[in-house]
């Protein structure tokens, strides 16, 4: 086993997740805990998540630097790291990271600024690391990390060029437990997939009529009994992507796309982008790890 | 004072409205109570909810009729009324009505099954009631009830001809209470209105990009104080309402616009719609008594 070179966190609202990676950012240890930046107030508080999770390996590893990315930099989270212009690479990230102490650095968020503002925090490492995995993906990409706030990044030349968010994954969980079409939806959540479903609703996005439109056909198709109720998620599920990728696709030539994250939830956005007639998208799990290494690397830090 | 000829009852999910109506259809008392069909459950609990109410109307007046349209109609209504197909008038709702007992009748809901099936309980007596005043939208018009479900119906030689759903109101308190857009608004919702902001949403929602994408700007622009947390509110609505707007008129001419509902709602309607350069639509109030008693003179009720 390679000798330890990084403490790598990764650390957005709903989990602190930290990896302990070695040479060439090899990850020889991995741990998680549900204290997210959403559940942490002040800076005693994200101390002492950090000490619970991984103050062992602080202890046992005095030498070793720390790298976060995510949500712990929000103007609510640890203390606020900038937002770095696009286009942007790993060298302007670098550039302006957070030097919280003499262990600790966060890496910056990302905004786009050239109509409303838009913004990532954590998303911007992942699309590091994907770059430092598939370097085919530098020349031109469009870089999809679905979430709850998906995000669609352009990039170019080796550098974010632009992106979007779009507010997918919430809208889902909050039709999916308070809205009117939660009534005919069974409650346990457990339902079998219906792909069927799934396309139906990714059909249905690509017609005109508007969203809060579309939605109300959940209620109505299985009011009249045209998609059973454990159908109408996937329906749901089905119509709110086919939104996302419906406005991001309309009359662009996205390049090469790649899907980073989830592996479930990218396996939905790839049917999604096969059904729509997209060639075969890359599938990149949680790349997080590797865009923190390549930051350290750029920083100097290791 | 004229003698009471209709018990009219709008009863919606959320409450449930009497109106005494005497010759002409001229409203002598209107009572109100909270007992809206979504928080009723069972055939005892609506007639008890109906004699809380106008229970001495019913003593006194033993000959008079009651007309009720709405959810109390609905699969989870008292007793389900059936949806009449579009196209549909008067006449078709009338010889549809349900008569719940030698007294009660309930009035039938729309159904509009061209594409996917979109439905309404209720509103299809307010459109009779606003063709009953103002005869002249008969011949070719639009007519729009906003709300929590808002409703786009088609009118043409004195029938809807189709009509669409958007789920606008709904997604306004679902995202206002409930989502990450919460958090930067004032909580208390007693913010003074800021037309401009309200009127910058509604400019938002006609550039490309999506609603789930666009809604995230009501984040952001909090976040860099480019609006105010109390403009927040207004420019949600304005991406709503502007949204709904946009996909109702995209290529078409609706004719003249009716806006038929709560007046405070209605206003915003009017002025997102003269800012888009439509003519100045017609505002009415509720008139579902109106409506009632149009269709009960069509019954040969009174």
């Amino acid at each position: 086993m390679s000798a330890a070179r990084l403490i790598a966190l990764d650390w957005g609202s709903t989990r602190l997740r930290a990896f302990l990676l070695g040479d060439g950012g090899q990850v020889l240890e991995t741990r998680q805990s549900n204290d997210g930046a959403a559940t942490l107030s002040g800076a005693e508080a994200y101390a002492r998540a950090l000490a619970d999770l991984v103050g062992d390996w602080r202890a046992d590893r005095p030498q070793l630097k720390l790298l976060a990315c995510g949500m712990v930099g929000s103007q609510y989270g640890w203390r606020e790291a900038p937002y770095v212009r696009c286009p942007a690479d790993a060298v302007a990230l670098a550039s302006q990271t957070l030097l919280l102490d003499e262990r600790l650095s966060i890496i910056p968020g990302l905004v786009d600024d050239a109509a409303q503002p838009d913004v990532m925090r954590g998303e911007e490492t992942q699309i590091v690391g994907a770059l430092a995995l598939h370097p085919e993906l530098a020349d031109e990409s469009c870089l999809v990390l679905p979430g709850t706030h998906s995000k669609w990044a352009r990039v170019s030349g080796g550098k974010v060029t632009g992106f979007a968010t779009h507010m997918t994954g919430e809208l889902f969980a909050l039709l999916r437990q308070h809205s009117v079409l939660n009534r005919l939806m069974p409650s346990d959540g457990s339902s079998p997939a219906s792909p069927e479903a799934f396309l139906k609703g990714v059909d249905a996005a690509q017609q005109d009529g508007g969203l809060a439109h579309q939605l109300f056909a959940v209620r109505t198709l299985g009011l009249f009994k045209q998609l059973s109720a454990e159908q109408l998620p996937d329906y749901l599920s089905g119509l709110l992507i086919g939104h996302e990728i419906a406005s991001e696709l309309r009359g662009v030539t996205p390049g090469r796309i790649a899907l980073v994250g989830d592996p479930a939830l990218c396996a939905r956005y790839a049917q999604a982008l096969a059904h729509l007639g997209q060639p075969q998208p890359l599938l990149l799990d949680n790349t997080a790890p590797a865009g923190l290494w390549r930051l350290a690397l750029t920083m100097n830090l290791i």
